[in-house]
């Protein structure tokens, strides 16, 4: 089967829309914030942690899982899902991300990319083809098509012959995809080009995906920027159909992306910050291996209800960290994961009562930008 | 409240002995092993999976509190159970084997040792006062009394007085002891010689403990030599009071121990093989690492009933593993626990059976020692 979107309501005052994603592996509601599993694991949880952290879906990375252990073994242990002992949805990015990070300009031809592994430096080739066919076998729930990231930022040539390219590889992976259980997401780029974000919208959506994701946010650009990014090219979106903001994962950024139209979020972020000792709260981000928390006996984040916040207190997760011990930065990526799933569990209960803006209003005001 | 241990049945074919201990954080049976904590935490595992295991009690290290965070700071979070949320009976060791570990032999002397921080290098001072000074704040179930454990082997000559000065230790330990919540062990020392073994046990039993512990193995003697250093002093040991052999862990020692009229084990090996990648199974220890778990897809130990046996192939923890994913190294230190706190559910149901000889046997015809 694949995902089926239902739209169920929409915001009065602004674009946030709040909805329901029916997969294979259950349902969950938009706009949601997915957990990135990067290598078949979301950094130092269990899949009963994931669960309990109340996310609706995660992410896992084509690129890792290719390299290691392989599509194939995973394939062979019944798909990413029996592999990883998790029973919820999952999407799999395309690669193109962490590919494009490791490979120059002049390594990208129609065909596709070379780039070196890594690991062990080994040379590698990505093609269209290629990520599907990875991605089939890895056997997620949603599916992307294979895309150019370029940097940020270039010229406006080089965006105009990546965006067409990426149009290109978009045709010739829904061409070879084939994995009636999985749904496939385009990607839009066009960078911060108004007409290329409204090509590559116009002419990704020609190619009817099960959803859409936007892509080329966060790779260097300013805020302001990065939200026109989304404006440029979400109104050619279809109202039906799921829309995705790739790597984004700021508690600001959230509502900045729901209020544009966005229903689905990913990023490292939050268990990046975790394994480097800090934590979202509600009155901005804190450093826990700081020395005044040595004797602070209160929660992280005493509004929070996560395992971390209602069991443990500062002093001890500053011990952890402190002794490196990998309890800490599993307590902390428990909550700051969870900090950013109760954002999207308030903001979905404030579009269906028309509340957005205030809620925005609120966290703001508490929030303050670091 | 003190412990109060009961000892309910004794195996007719051996020293073997079934019981109970009771403490203010609840009731466990023995013989049993005890998963160490060391730094509050017992390696990568949170309180709820040591509950899971069917650990009855677990150990943490004075020496690792005093040094980091404090056990000053332990004390203001309402003692170690409150700091790390472990509501189930603590033993605390003395420090002594950590400290003997960093110091030289000209740095003991009879108002107690000199040593450098392993952190920071710092010149310490611990004395056998001081050791029951920071277990009373840490406010631990079981205490233990501050001993010298030699490293082996060492001459008569060093040994007796060494033993002697353990005794002295043990009186001004017990002067200063007060925390009327918390229990105090006796240690016995002695190395491989028969008559300070004798000696060191009938002298620590006249202080009148509430339980005795049995120094001064593993640290390098061989098996047949930790087996009679246990055999030499336990008999000399009250019936109605536990016994507790220290650091000792290879699931052929737990029985040889039991065999003996041991009560309690503890070592880091269950922990510290899983974060190198080996686990218990009933057929020996095995290397996940190794490329022929690949792409096998069965369970670590398909007799195991613990998180990872049930939930997780082989494939997927050598997945983990060479990803250096610490979810890996979580799960099989949960398993290698497990299994540990297995054979003693094992070996408690065959005493109360008189069967302690037929499932020694039977698991040593399995357990090929590697």
């Amino acid at each position: 089967m694949k995902i089926k979107y239902t739209l169920l309501h929409k915001d009065k005052n602004t674009k946030a829309r709040y909805g329901t994603i029916e997969t294979n592996y259950g349902k969950f509601e938009t706009p949601m914030f997915m957990p990135v599993g990067t290598q078949a694991t979301v950094k130092t949880l269990d899949p009963e942690e994931i669960k309990e952290i109340g996310a609706g879906i995660i992410l896992s990375n084509t690129y890792h899982l290719w390299l290691r252990p392989g599509e194939d073994i995973v394939s062979k242990a019944g798909g990413l899902h029996k592999f990883m002992n998790y029973d919820g949805p999952i999407l799999t990015d395309c690669g193109g991300f962490q590919v494009f990070s490791l490979a120059k300009p002049k390594d990208i031809s129609e065909e596709g990319v070379v780039f070196k592994s890594h690991i062990n430096g080994e040379k590698l080739f990505l093609t269209p083809e290629k990520s599907i066919e990875i991605q089939n076998k890895l056997d997620s729930d949603i599916a992307m098509s294979f895309d150019e990231c370029p940097p940020y930022p270039v010229t406006y040539e080089y965006m105009k012959n990546s965006v067409e390219r990426t149009i290109r590889w978009a045709k010739r992976g829904k061409a070879v995809f084939n994995n009636p259980n999985q749904s496939l997401f385009g990607i839009v780029q066009g960078g911060e080009f108004e007409d290329l974000r409204e090509w590559s919208c116009k002419e990704t959506v020609k190619l009817d995906f099960d959803g859409y994701s936007i892509g080329g946010t966060s790779v260097g650009e300013d805020k302001p920027t990065m939200y026109k990014m989304i404006e440029y090219g979400i109104k050619y979106l279809p109202e039906d159909k799921p829309r995705y903001l790739m790597g984004v994962g700021e508690p600001t950024d959230l509502f900045e992306g729901v209020e544009r139209g966005v229903d689905m979020f990913d990023c490292v972020l939050p268990t990046r910050l975790a394994r480097h000792g800090h934590a979202f709260t509600k009155y901005g981000k804190i450093n826990l291996r700081n020395a005044k928390y040595k004797e602070d006996f209160t929660p992280v984040d005493s509004t929070c209800d996560c395992k971390c916040c209602k069991n443990y207190t500062k002093a001890y997760i500053r011990h952890l960290l402190v002794a490196d011990e990998t309890l800490g930065q599993r307590l902390l990526s428990i909550h700051n994961l969870r900090f950013l799933i109760r954002i999207m569990e308030d903001i979905r209960k404030a579009i269906k009562e028309d509340k957005f803006l205030e809620l925005k209003e609120e966290f703001y005001n508490n929030y303050k930008k670091k």
